[in-house]
């Protein structure tokens, strides 16, 4: 039997990487000569790269960038492929950008820059990408990207014509003019697939500087300040390039790194999880698989909008495969995921017990309860086979 | 498909009967065509008669006995059977003599007496029983079952010839003769099996004075009162009816009810679940089923010896049955329970809780822990058509 274990980490307590182990352990321990593929799935934020990387049988290459708040910072991006399909670069925003990387003292959105990301991109194509995954996620910048254009060689006008220096999303409030005619020439050459949160805008009610700004430490008037630099460098890009970022998917991403990313680079932006699932061929993997383990935090109402396990139940349904989730919570509405391709969920827990207390455990909860799934899951079988032996008697 | 739901109680939470009705829900959630039988399990204790009535479509019938402690108490025992399968009746010892039925300022297992569950074996002959099952458990006495042979016509008597009326244990230390000869002659026609707890003795280290006295209200001194007296007991049955009842596997059942059952009225002493199982045709409803749910508040390394769980797994795989069960804790050593016939087990718990919000939601729980358990059953089918599908193709 082929079993593909594809999950999410629980938070504060498991990584996804570590509950791979968890559940294969669990499940082999089960079916010890089974074929047990771990896949722990990631969003584009903290992890990501090395995730891929891993995944992907690739490299981590390091690499000291400027960050966030202006001064280097340490980061990395991976390189995998090989001469026949080329070689992809895997960058993760939030290890040149992360909130993660920002002074407590120092988390004001409309000051840190994305500097460090477009120095990762140049690096990867030093290093002779033909193709970059960027994930976003985690940010600690709120500057619609422009400070990674600025690294790659965009260059940014005031009314006067002189170049401003991004220093944060505030800098956008004087830019009148974009000048991209010194970018990096590669960009032409590379395909950029940006991994995003699909919902997240640049502007408006839920744009960035609303839903993420206090989130990254602006008070409420940093907030409105913030809102319309964003909506200034809009503008801007709607006037000299005839794209509307506004409203667009993923544009918001990682405090609209998406926005500048595909305005000014030529970047693809995808809902996360459709292109991480691509680049990692999970689809591949299903083929040839016959049954899928996932598992989460917590599953509920929310976990059919966008979440780890119903994504991946809605690929393995395309293979007609049956998908089991192990969760910490069962919560409200759970139920709905048996409609979006989820066949059965368990909750890890095995007693009453606090939430410090699951997480203390969740390994080994988790790596018993797998157990259990998969030997609920073999009376299954057994039953099949005792049915159809009474079928062949009758 | 035919499933048979063979649960304990949930304890403090849940009846055998609504755990059985929770399962059997959960289950037709999946599969709504499904034959589902539910068969509650219960030890020898309280609610025993009804739940053997229940499952024997038979008949509960209202006697007013003599209470633990003299006076009149509402009492019932059960009948069921058929002309072609002779008359059964069914007597819960508890529902005479119960712990429950002792005033708690009364709680002094030397003075406290079976008198009516000799009533209760009297009313069952007077209805015509062929056969009696008698079932032992959350007893209020400790009188070796002298006062129910008392009921039924036998005489205690002193050094000095004087019949005594048995008042509790404690008036066994007097006795020198039992006279049986004035026993209602029924008995001899009548088979009696009695549901023991087979690891209650009489008599020594492990007797019941020593081991249940204290619960039932004894104080050290009394514990040693009572031990000689049932001592003294033992040994004029021994000199009389050549029968050493001390330490007699279920002799010390419901405070030595076993003993006086078994050396006085002939009856036949087993291990509770061998003989419930028994009468309930738990092997034929087997014989009929293709999985197996059971379920209990706990499983751990105590399940084994004797735990309904694994008394019913015992059962299930002689047929070869698959078996799950559901419980709220998975404690210490459960593994322990994959070696004795539990296929998988499951805790009931969704979510981080405490353990009276499980007891609050134990219902529901269970009944969505149901439903998940067969949802997982059923990723087995699936999987099991995969399998042969593919071995078809290859």
């Amino acid at each position: 039997m082929r079993i593909l274990v594809v999950p999410s980490g629980f938070k504060e307590s498991l990584d996804a990487e570590q509950a791979a182990e968890c559940m294969k352990e669990g499940i082999l321990r089960v079916l010890p000569l089974s074929q047990v593929q771990t896949l722990p799935m990631v969003d584009g934020g903290e992890g990501f790269t090395k995730a891929i990387v891993k995944i992907s049988n690739g490299s981590i290459i390091d690499k000291e960038v400027t960050g966030p708040v202006g001064e280097k910072v340490p980061s990395h991006f991976g390189m995998f492929g090989s001469e026949m399909t080329g070689q992809t670069a895997v960058i993760e925003m939030a290890a040149a950008a992360g909130l993660r990387l920002v002074p407590r003292s120092l988390r004001d959105p409309r000051k840190t820059t994305t500097h460090g990301v477009g120095e990762l991109i140049k690096a990867a194509l030093d290093m002779g990408a033909d193709r970059i995954l960027l994930g976003c996620g985690d940010s600690g910048t709120s500057d619609g990207g422009a400070g990674m254009a600025q690294a790659l060689g965009a260059k940014f006008l005031d009314a006067s014509g002189q170049e401003i220096r991004i220093e944060g999303g505030i800098s956008l409030a004087k830019v009148t003019n974009i000048d991209v005619s010194g970018m990096d020439k590669r960009l032409k050459q590379v395909q950029i697939d940006v991994a995003c949160n699909w919902f997240n805008k640049l502007c408006g009610e839920n744009g960035v500087a609303r839903v993420f700004g206090p989130q990254k430490g602006a008070t409420p008037e940093q907030v409105v300040e913030l809102e319309k630099a964003l909506e200034q460098f809009a503008s801007i890009i709607e006037r000299d390039f005839g794209i509307d970022v506004r409203d667009m998917p993923g544009s918001g991403a990682s405090g609209g790194l998406g926005a500048g990313l595909h305005a000014l680079t030529g970047a693809n932006l995808y809902p996360r999880y459709d292109i991480i699932m691509k680049y990692i061929d999970l689809d591949r993997m299903l083929q040839e698989t016959d049954l899928v383990f996932t598992a989460e935090g917590s599953i509920d109402f929310q976990t059919p909008r966008g979440k780890i396990p119903v994504e991946v139940a809605k690929r393995a349904k395309k293979h007609a495969l049956p998908v089991v989730a192990l969760v910490g919570t069962v919560g409200k509405g759970a139920r709905l995921n048996y409609e979006h391709g989820i066949d059965a969920y368990t909750s890890i827990l095995p007693m009453p017990s606090t939430l410090e207390e699951a997480f203390m455990h969740a390994q080994k909860w988790l790596t018993d309860c797998s157990e259990s799934s998969m030997r609920t899951i073999m009376v299954g079988l057994q039953l099949a086979n005792r049915l159809m032996a009474k079928e062949q008697v009758s």
